[in-house]
């Protein structure tokens, strides 16, 4: 997959004579103790760089010198997996805001806007990162939709994807939910991973919990990875098998703690470091995968084995050559480091080229949605093709004696199925009960203009008045809304549908605030303070003037609940999902 | 690359299905105790197979099941460096020559038939291997001719190279030799460096002794092994810069005792081992890969680190996608060994069949060269253009006072330049003076019927009468020979030249001894046995009819007479070669 790193004679002379030092280097990194992982250890050297390469390590002199003197030089960090839509920015402001953190490079799965937009939504996340100078691999969604049940955006099946292991910036088929399918030998999933092997790419694994003999058959479709791994004893099994594994720390789902015997020989040579998704906030001021380094040696790793399961094992294995180490012929992808306890970034390199200093990002990207075509460009910043809906689409036509109702278990995205007595309460919608914490939910399809609303009932939200509504929803980003009253739920939607995407919370008819995500209504082009101060504020309004359960992230917690493949109640277009059965079952009922 | 292995639907469900137990399995190892070279130690499992495939490790029924008690299984082993054409008989009979060794997979240079036959004998080799149960993995001889003042039979320059890098089977370009070249930016060595990396390619490197900024330079090209380490120094300053280093253990040149400290952490998982250069009775008496692991058990070495370095690390730098390990989805190649002090070799799997039992291997291959087109088979079978020589061809006819000496340097490949006045000895050629141990050695042109003859003189080699002439003489492969008088050097010659290569001795006009190899002057198709009891033969006669000292092999010191790219005097088609300063010099002068 070199082909994308292509390189001219020149270019190579160059190298040469600046290695010999027959001509001086472009950039001589002076007098540096850098992080070896090809022998473990910290050595001293002059660094010396010819454009975007490490030509020498040894006695050099530079055009630029750089004095490294009391600093430690180690190789920028590499991201196994992860969702760039979750940073609700531009996959070029999200370049902007990892680079201080020492990020070089990514292997993204565009699963979420696959599923808002398909090969038009790959495509945006392939141009707008084609000419960054962070790397970033892409691996083609397996499983959109997530189940044939819902009504998403796009699908993907085998044969759309097959044409497109043709460009070299895909490494392969991302990770497989469906390890039952896979287990099952179900024709659509072996077809995927099928195409993968016969096209020399790779599979990413997605399998927690899955072990014994059924692990080995997931693997035996050349499954290779797995980030979803909660225990030790889970990870080595996997590992002991022949995948390697992704140490997944991200916002929400975090696995570091539990794995830290990862870090430890012999295991660290066969896993990685992944953040699977991140929001901004968390990057700004947490960190990307230097914040799962610090904190793994804060737990007590060795910190040339983190260093190493965050560059150069994910450059291995997903083949990204000339990557994740300082070493001879390598790109000089570099993080000058104060230490190696605290991890303190003090300048970044990527390419030869000095990217950031401090917090400070020095060059800035800009979106650039010129290199789309019109299908692109239609289906990314205008996604929503739906009418207004209007109050009455959200009224509860049948009568019945009971109600289902989500019932939200805190701090995870399951739920419990429950059933309650339906008590009429005036002034509320049939069904509604806010003394009860029982409000309405919908999804509302809009992708295909269908019309579709699944409406349904949810505990433990604490809404007491309004409605909130969210075009974040996985897996098929329909439109959820939460509300007291038809009323408001329908403006919460028109106004989401209206800005092209993104949150907001209505009032007794007046919009308190919103969030725009225009871009496939994951993302913005505006920068992460607009999306960190605005969920900032939309927090704020929901807690304090709906109600909302503190205890309950208010957006976070809606953009599970139409996931019909994690337990046990959700709602999707169709109506209310019964996960254990994949059947649709009514929200009333006598 | 692993396109090589492409599958289909129907064998990945059956796969899937014998991994969950749905299916009985092909094959199961039972109660095996096998090394698991992701955690690097003993695991205890049955294995099952699927076809060529493992595909699961824990409980298993097979329809075949071998009991594993009291065995210890091991992945094959990996030849990460060697040239098919030393062990002297086909590539399809060394593969049933390796096979009871263990052996899997090797990556092969094919340069000695290059030097001969070009991009056919390239094709020779490919197709021989094509069908083969180990794989071959090909390099392109990045050096031939050795030097532009040699004479081969072909020129590969970067032009006649690059199209084939489209061959998948082809990984790349072979060992660097001329290291100087690319570290001056000879534009010819830069070209077929940058021809690989844009082809997405690896290239091997050759570089004994080169250190510091030269070696920086060399690396920035690419180069990425190298396996002329002759002491842990030179291959611990190789390693930090970024290579990967092989071990060679081959039968003339041999490092293993020197680089035991490679075996040790970390360092053995950047190493890998080589056999370079094997005769026929090595692998036979000691064997191939196995042999170094033996040998480096016994050195003291850690029996998991040796077999980690003998396949799994050569199948990660060679992009072997699913060999060099025992793990699921990985190819059915388990070598079951007695125990892991003596490396027994009790029987070995190649893609799930058995394929030897002790030293015999189950199914041999027969060879079969109706795969060749015209031009191929007539370039390898045929590969002698040139007329018969004339005693009178190797007559000296210019007189002088002195004479200029190739003088054996025992035990090497060196030569030592010396110059003697000239006596002349009644019954001898002008120049021979077998009192002194001065007799004459000539190489005649005999790819392109130029008629070309280089005479020179050689000391050391001890022979008292008669000739003994050799197709085999690095780089070029002229026909050699050395001998008192010109009428038995011209018969040995012309010997050799009849039987389409080998060896011959020749004394007072009396061949007293041959050995057909009839392959490109390099191999035979005749067995490893033909080869190894008439080159026993043939040393027989050489030391005791002719004189040949004992403390010298006749013709391995033959075989690097003609290389005029290793100090101090050497001899081509074109006459006495100066290394230092690649002039032809004359033998006798005033």
């Amino acid at each position: 997959m070199a082909r994308i790193w292509t390189t001219t004679f020149d270019r190579v002379v160059d190298r040469v004579k600046k290695a010999t030092g027959e001509k001086k280097a472009d950039l001589v990194f002076k007098n540096a103790k850098y992080v070896n992982l090809f022998t473990d250890e910290i050595v001293e050297a002059d660094i010396a760089v010819c454009r975007k390469h490490i030509v020498g390590v040894g006695k050099y002199d530079g055009e630029v010198e750089v004095d490294c003197t009391g600093k430690i030089l180690v190789p920028s960090f590499i991201d196994g997996h992860m969702h760039l839509e979750s940073v609700m920015i531009s996959p070029r402001s999200f370049r902007d805001l990892a680079v201080p953190h020492g990020t070089c490079a990514v292997i993204a799965d565009p699963h979420e806007i696959a599923n808002v937009a398909g090969i038009d939504g790959i495509n945006y996340i392939l141009k707008m990162t084609e000419d960054l100078d962070i790397h970033v691999g892409i691996m083609i969604p397996s499983c959109v939709p997530s189940t044939p049940l819902d009504e998403s955006g796009a699908v993907l099946d085998s044969e759309t994807i097959k044409p497109l292991y043709e460009n070299e910036r895909i490494y392969g088929l991302a990770e497989m939910m469906n390890a039952y399918g896979v287990t099952h030998a179900d024709p659509e999933c072996i077809k995927k991973c099928v195409d993968a092997m016969n096209a020399d790419k790779l599979i990413d694994g997605h399998a927690p919990g899955l072990t014994g003999n059924m692990l080995n058959a997931y693997m035996t479709s050349a499954v290779s990875t797995d980030h979803e791994c909660s225990t030790f004893e889970e990870a080595r099994e996997k590992l002991e098998r022949g995948m390697w594994i992704e140490i997944r720390e991200g916002t929400v789902c975090r696995d570091l703690d539990a794995l830290m015997k990862l870090f430890e020989a012999p295991y660290y040579h066969r896993s990685m470091l992944a953040t699977d998704d991140s929001h901004p906030d968390t990057i700004v001021n947490i960190g990307h995968i230097d914040k799962i380094i610090r904190q793994a040696i804060k737990n007590g790793a060795d910190p040339i084995h983190a260093i190493k399961m965050g560059s150069l094992n994910a450059a291995k294995h997903y083949n990204l050559t000339h990557m994740g180490a300082i070493g001879v012929g390598y790109l000089a992808n570099i993080v000058i480091l104060d230490d190696l306890e605290t991890i303190k970034i003090n300048s970044c390199y990527l390419n030869g080229e000095k990217v950031s200093e401090g917090d400070q990002v020095l060059k800035k990207y800009t979106d650039d949605y010129n290199t789309l075509d019109k299908n692109e460009f239609k289906r990314v910043y205008y996604s929503f093709n739906m009418n207004n809906v209007k109050e009455t689409d959200f009224q509860i036509n049948v009568k019945g004696k009971q109600q289902r109702v989500m019932e939200i278990i805190p701090g995870g995205v399951l739920t419990k199925e429950a059933t309650f007595d339906i008590i009429e309460r005036s002034g509320m919608p049939y069904g509604v009960d806010t003394d009860r914490d029982i409000v309405k939910i919908a999804v509302v399809e809009r992708h295909h203009a269908t019309g579709h609303i699944g409406i349904g009932f949810i505990k433990g939200y604490g809404i007491k008045q309004g409605a909130i509504a969210s075009s974040i929803g996985h897996d098929s980003h329909n439109i959820i809304v939460v509300g007291t009253n038809n009323k408001d739920m329908a403006m919460a939607v028109n106004t989401v549908k209206n800005n092209n995407g993104g949150l907001a919370i209505v009032c007794d008819n007046v919009l308190l605030g919103d969030l725009k995500l225009e871009v496939a209504g994951l993302m913005t082009e505006n920068d992460e303070n607009y999306v960190i101060n605005n969920i900032e504020k939309l927090k704020d309004i929901a807690y304090f003037d709906l109600g909302v359960k503190r205890d309950i992230d208010p957006f976070m917690t809606l953009a599970f609940m139409q996931l019909p493949v994690i337990p046990e109640l959700k709602i999707i277009p169709k109506g209310l999902v019964k996960v254990s059965t994949q059947e649709v079952v009514p929200a009333v009922y006598d």
